[in-house]
């Protein structure tokens, strides 16, 4: 193990350095973050399809867990239990609007994780940095557990548990626990546990502070900055289920489905299941007794269990949605908690956005009107009151005030960004694809069908025990 | 599918231009040779250890079933349900002793294979070729079904079903079912469908031939080259035994087993078997109901049921050994069917050497002396008598002639060198080792334990169906 723990000390070094904080000690972030006994023993894996351009390049890195697809180089990284995915990288010659600028790729996009420790870390990706429009940079950043980082590239950042970095790039940022953070560019910040925080300068902003209370029962740091509370006791209490998909060379989908629909033979699929038509299950999604309704998506880190999607219903990265019924067009946001019970379930109209970092936990049932705004936190039916707002009133509006969010600024342009966000997501997941209707094209659902794995195991033994050799693999042809 | 469609016609037509025979239609060959709707869903896989130089190269191939190690690189070519190893490829500065001209290697050997269609073909190594100390060359190869090309480079030849080539380099060969060839230098030979030859030209030769009735009951070809008879029926009874193997990403070893022994993951261990200290259970080899005393190895597409093996027992590669009792030290050659029945069983007595490619089918309780040779066809005892001798009386003529077999020359010599050749494949598979003597070193049976699995699998549609992208993977540390 020898050089794995150079590795990690590298990063450690990496990332102090970018953080000019010498009272820092980051080592404390990466240490006990890995078995390190059992760790060689995990393997990771990249996807084929003849869909997707296809390069990857991996240098004294250790992946694990890790799903690649499209572009992806990785060097003097720690990738662990990670979901990776490439199928958004922008091709050559596409032409990009940055900020009224547009720019030509001159090759295709790639994802480059340099001096790295990314432990159950997911990095979907939809970048939208001017000044890597080639490279999707992840450098000299430590993740930790279910945090997301989503079109961010990332420079000199700790982004701690259940933390989001979203369509934003970061530079030497701390993003607290929990804190979700959309804000175009980041530099030298400090994010505050269970901050939500939008932002698009001299345009609006959104702010929301998960209360200390909520965070110590929801989500918590230990001294040694381990995480506690129920996300990681619902998580953690389920992790073991996904064990025999891991185990199998191709594992078994125990459920019908759709020719247009897409099912990851590592999601898990649990008891009493439904799949319509255009829907997207990744990998790593959890879905167990529930019905997934035309053009719905399950994306890496999501658990969807005892419940009804109307059809349209987007499930952000790490979202859960338990007892509960979502209507038309739906969308439930990043890592948020949408709780429902036997005898209380939740009920969520049509075209509703539940925020990021959400928590609907229910002590009774709970009911939300048509095209409502979601936010904060939500126990009762009194709650929604004050937690929710019709996206048609907020948006005439340019301050609101209310359940502990402040909006400022053009709100129409927030909720308007919002709702065609959302529409982008359903099409680039397919679930708009018609065969016959050319203007209906296919999306990652269609286009992932074919999909092929190659497992990457380290050296079992030796110095170099839990690395990777290098790799390199590229299209048969060029 | 268009891609391995027109790769197949590259092999072809490199293989006709070296056979310079424009009569034969080598398309017949590989024609139906393997399932193209289903060949895609099949992976293979190169192993890591931190004992062994790695390097590996893939390119416009389709690789399925094959086992990697070491250094090897495969240009155009299929390579399906092969066993290549590489754990005894040369390093960097060893003196080789070709024919009196002692070499020294300028880089590490590697495995080459360009060119050629392998079809469950198992490619050992242990090369004995004057002009390539560097490079294992199969190069406008075709080799089908269960035959061996071991320590023999080969270019420009076909290998039918059960054949096999050993310690020789052919050119522009084709060596019938079920013959063996361990003869030095052989060029544009047409070698006959179940004969038995090892020449070393200027000391000795043995031939033995297959009678047309035993090779019709046995194996046969049909007029299509596809095989059948006792062989296939065999293997192709216990092929599906090893799906849920393969179906696994780590797949479970049902038995227990010495720290100083090595069985592999992808071998198939069934019923009630025991492993003594020392032993190598190679992939792909069958196990059921049986004991592998101390020292002894189970080489890959060999069967061991219902059989014992006393100690320092090698089992080359496609022997299959039924309801038989091998004394210490005793040999069972490539190919070899012993086949005992439950009351019929096969006694061999110790330091025997049971000749590659021999039948001993039991319709009666048989025994066979210690020190024997025994070769040819053996249906009852009667048959023990005109096929076996004791290597202590042959090794004292010059020409012996006895039961089919007709053998001329230094026969100590032929009979020295097939001792020689057991104490090296029982010290390279670390039968002799001991961890408390220096000079019983570790062999294949301890340096493979550290091992881990990568997958390679191809392309799942579109044009390139069935083959995989192009992959090169090196150390970490060069």
């Amino acid at each position: 193990m020898k050089e794995l723990n150079n590795l990690i000390e590298h990063v450690v070094a990496r990332v102090s350095a970018n953080l000019r904080d010498p009272g820092l000690d980051v080592s404390q972030y990466v240490r006990n973050q890995i078995p390190m006994d059992s760790h060689a023993m995990y393997y990771g894996f990249y996807a084929l399809t003849h869909q997707h351009p296809l390069s990857f390049s991996f240098k004294h890195s250790s992946l694990a867990g890790t799903y690649f697809l499209g572009k992806t180089e990785v060097e003097l990284s720690v990738v662990y239990k990670c979901d990776i995915r490439g199928d958004e990288l922008k091709r050559k010659g596409t032409v990009v609007d940055m900020h009224g600028a547009k720019l030509r790729l001159f090759q295709d996009e790639r994802i480059s994780i340099r001096h790295s420790f990314l432990v159950k870390t997911l990095v979907h990706n939809n970048s939208h940095d001017p000044e890597n429009v080639e490279i999707f940079k992840i450098l000299n950043t430590i993740a930790l557990q279910y945090s997301n980082i989503h079109g961010t590239p990332v420079e000199g950042c700790i982004i701690e548990p259940f933390a989001t970095v979203d369509l934003s790039s970061c530079h030497n940022c701390i993003v607290g626990a929990f804190a979700y953070v959309q804000g175009g560019e980041l530099s030298g910040r400090r994010i505050e546990p269970g901050h939500i925080l939008i932002e698009n300068p001299g345009v609006f902003s959104i702010n929301y502070q998960h209360s200390p209370e909520v965070l110590e029962k929801y989500l918590t740091l230990d001294e040694n900055h381990r995480p506690s509370g129920v996300f990681m006791d619902f998580c953690e209490a389920r992790k073991h289920d996904f064990e025999p998909v891991y185990n199998a060379a191709q594992p078994e989908i125990p459920v019908e489905f759709p020719d247009t629909s897409f099912v990851s033979h590592y999601s898990l699929i649990r008891g009493d299941c439904a799949i319509g038509n255009n829907v997207m299950v990744c990998q790593r999604a959890y879905v167990e007794n529930s019905r997934l309704g035309d053009g719905s998506n399950a994306q890496e880190n999501c658990y969807i269990i005892n419940s009804n999607y109307e059809g349209m219903n987007v499930t952000a990265h790490g979202g859960k949605v338990i007892n509960a019924d979502l209507g038309q067009g739906t969308f439930t946001g990043f890592n948020s908690f949408v709780y429902g019970r036997e005898k209380a379930r939740v009920t969520i109209g049509k075209d509703c956005v539940t925020m990021p970092h959400t928590i609907i936990d229910a002590e009774e049932p709970i009911g939300i009107p048509d095209g409502s705004l979601i936010w904060g936190y939500i126990r009762t039916q009194a709650d929604v009151a004050t937690n929710t707002v019709l996206l048609s009133e907020i948006s005439k509006q340019t301050r609101f005030e209310q359940g502990g969010l402040v909006a400022e600024g053009d709100l129409a342009a927030f909720v308007e960004g919002f709702a065609h966000r959302i529409q982008h997501i359903l099409e680039e997941n397919g679930a708009y694809f018609d065969a016959g209707d050319p203007d209906r094209t296919a999306g990652h659902a269609q286009k992932t069908q074919d999909v092929g794995y190659n497992t990457v195991q380290a050296y079992m033994g030796g110095d170099l025990k839990g690395l990777c050799p290098t790799m390199r693999i590229e299209p048969l042809i060029p």
